[in-house]
């Protein structure tokens, strides 16, 4: 999976958080009535996706593909709106650029559906099954959520992304985009509809409540019953809103407060390159490091090496009075405070603290870490036992990079987000994750004595 | 498994629903420092568990058992308190049975603990795991929720029956029982206490806030964060309230609005014992039928055959006009409103309509059902591949009674309750699902190029 398709779903800070503000209460009303009339055509359109064929799926996503790149010029125009709008309200550059759609990009937006349909149909997979004593015969059966509702921010790309993931799982999607993208949301949407009409599926399928306003999120986020499960896909922010407000069902993501911890027998010439790979490979994704932990033993060789190679990649070292000590001239350097522990710089920035143990190292991580990645570098079996069974972290890593835990890298093909909740999904979520189980038992007659 | 010990979960009309009512606003600060006192307790205790082994867990199980057969006496007497403030309130006579503990049920209780020793350990399942291109080793193991909350009425077996489970699955536990047993409660939560004291492990395992009365459980389901997931056990009302307002999440379980369709291929012979075991074999459980859908084409021979019987059952009738026409004598007959369709009777009443089709039938599940489990008698394969695939509920039975939705029937061992929602756990539950997952990776110095 490229990165434009299947983008982490931590943005940077600064990202457009308006998907879920607060709503005037004049629109509240309009809102309900539109939000559920189209999440009632999404359950209802659902249906008709829930006994369809692989076949049926696979052709709805390379015509979704067509349509993209065919109606690229309407899509880029709109997209051309959105951006001058952008640009007006003084929009960083960067959030332009997420924003900012060519035919470069829809071509890769579009590759990413033909992926889409070359992974596996998740639905029908036999989870678990046998034939109890009585001669019943027991399967359980993974079967598509119905309605997914996506709530994220000002990447257009996310919109065909999420309705691709929708499909291929058996799902109508309901989608509430950034407003900063809805000239482009609102062409793509069409696109989409438009290709699924000529494919004999109902438009419905993929349909957008952007034209609510803020107060549409919030309806969405109350659509319990009606919406099966809600994605926030986006910061912080965002997924913190979602999770609080929301009477749905929530699949959590994102935020990766992720932990290097270097023990006292750690390999120090591996380990120096996977702490620059986890902080500098890309930094602005939710499986970065942020912290960096450095036993007490190890510091005098490790410290002076992992610094100056930090130095040459630019980062920022947050560190504590034993850092401080090591550093080499031309290292930008500021005394590490409690907020840089819990801090998700998604940047060139790294917190530092030396440690005394591997049990102060633990407590440090307990206390801090959002639960999503952490890493340990060591050549010692106890320290691995210890940090891969005390930890409540959806991935440990030993020996390896944080960058690892991503539902390409592991195998699993398109990736929904990386969970950071227990319920459900933990850690990188393929399609599987988009699904459910129905128990089917099969009998001839059977009643309980 | 037998009914004391792991009863469905939801309990007849009239159950005590005190658990969640709203709280004095004067009791609420006090609250929070309670309950958040003892979440974190809960937390930190439940790191002790997360890396005992099965036999350490096992040994707290029986000893848990022997105490409580030990202390049987202390136990009878709080339970004789919570009796007499029942009848003192003018408790039903069928809820002081539900309340009341002597030395036969308390030896039940203690072998229910005893059987769950028996089962295996979900904990430290490998999920599944490959070898990547690069090397690394990925593994996804089962590992322990953390804490573990479970929100419950006036039947003091279910706190040690929650306290069993949560500690087989290595999960801390903190309960919210109704108040109607707080008495009970307060002393088996202190000698299961005992029990794990001598064992070695921390009391905090099992924790009551029961002392913070309707405040406590409010602050239980603001939790979030301390609390991994709380687990409603009880009445339609009870399972409401914690689903809309607790910000942890909550696995809900229990609602069954159970619909039997008799279909026009049906063999009458056998359809009309499987409606009156959906109906009759227990009637105040979830996955008791609570309406008959009859098609029409089978109506003249089916239709006299299952009310004779169940007249002879005294089942009261709630039928539509076709229904009627076929009343014998002394059946308790009443016209179908739209109500009947909506109820959960959880008594020996039954809704019962005739339909012209299978799509009538399962327009009309898809209305009314709750979502658990739905039956369809036929002998036809395209109505079972139609009511099989098209329906969206947690079981679909064929040709065999409602009833054998169930954990024990199922063949999953001890069953935490039956979930009607999609995410995480749909059906039956076992073990398995008070556990979440870690992915582990080991690597020898990978990068991500």
């Amino acid at each position: 999976m490229t990165d434009i398709t299947y983008p982490t779903t931590n943005a940077g800070p600064g990202e457009d958080a308006s998907a879920v503000a607060t709503p005037a209460p004049a629109a509240v009303d309009d809102a309900r009535e539109g939000v559920r009339g189209i999440a009632l055509a999404a359950k209802q359109a659902s249906r008709a996706l829930a006994t369809a064929t692989r076949a049926t799926k696979d052709a709805a996503l390379h015509a979704m593909a067509d349509a993209l790149v065919a109606e690229a010029a309407r899509i880029i125009d709109a997209n051309g709106a959105d951006l001058a709008r952008g640009r007006e309200n003084g929009m960083k550059e960067s959030l332009l650029d997420r924003l900012a759609l060519d035919e470069g990009r829809i071509a890769g937006i579009a590759d990413a559906l033909r992926e889409l349909a070359a992974l596996p149909d998740p639905v029908g997979e036999i989870v678990r099954g046998s034939t109890l004593p009585n001669g019943l015969r027991l399967r359980q059966v993974r079967v598509p959520m119905g309605v997914v509702g996506m709530i994220y921010e000002a990447r257009p790309n996310v919109t065909v992304d999420a309705a691709g993931l929708a499909l291929k799982s058996g799902n109508a999607v309901v989608l509430r985009g950034g407003s900063a993208a809805a000239s482009s949301n609102e062409v793509i949407v069409a696109v989409l509809g438009e290709a699924l009409v000529r494919q004999g599926l109902p438009r419905e399928l993929v349909q957008s409540i952007d034209a609510y306003g803020r107060a549409g999120a919030v309806e969405l986020m109350r659509a319990r019953g009606l919406v099966d499960v809600l994605v926030p896909r986006g910061g912080a922010d965002l997924i913190r809103t979602v999770v609080t407000e929301s009477l749905v069902p929530v699949i959590e993501t994102g935020v990766g407060n992720c932990h290097v911890f270097v023990d006292a027998s750690a390999d120090v010439a591996q380990a120096v390159p996977i702490v620059l790979n986890s902080k500098t490979q890309r930094t602005g994704v939710c499986n970065a490091a942020e912290t960096l932990l450095v036993h007490r033993d190890v510091a005098p060789t490790f410290l002076p090496a992992v610094l100056e190679e930090l130095r040459r990649r630019d980062v920022t070292i947050h560190g504590d009075d034993a850092v401080a000590a090591n550093v080499p001239e031309g290292l930008r350097f500021e005394q590490a405070t409690e907020t840089d522990w819990e801090t998700e710089y998604l940047s060139l920035d790294l917190a530092v603290r030396v440690v005394d143990s591997l049990d102060e190292a633990l407590e440090h991580i307990r206390r801090y870490s959002s639960g999503h990645t952490e890493v340990i570098c060591t050549r010692d079996t106890r320290s691995v036992q210890r940090f891969t069974t005390e930890l409540d972290s959806a991935a440990i890593i030993v020996n390896a990079s944080s960058r690892f835990t991503d539902g390409g890298q592991f195998g699993l093909g398109a990736e929904i987000g990386i969970s950071t909740q227990k319920l459900h999904a933990r850690g990188p979520m393929g399609l599987a994750e988009l699904t459910t189980t129905t128990w089917i038992v099969e009998g001839d007659g059977q009643i309980r004595e």
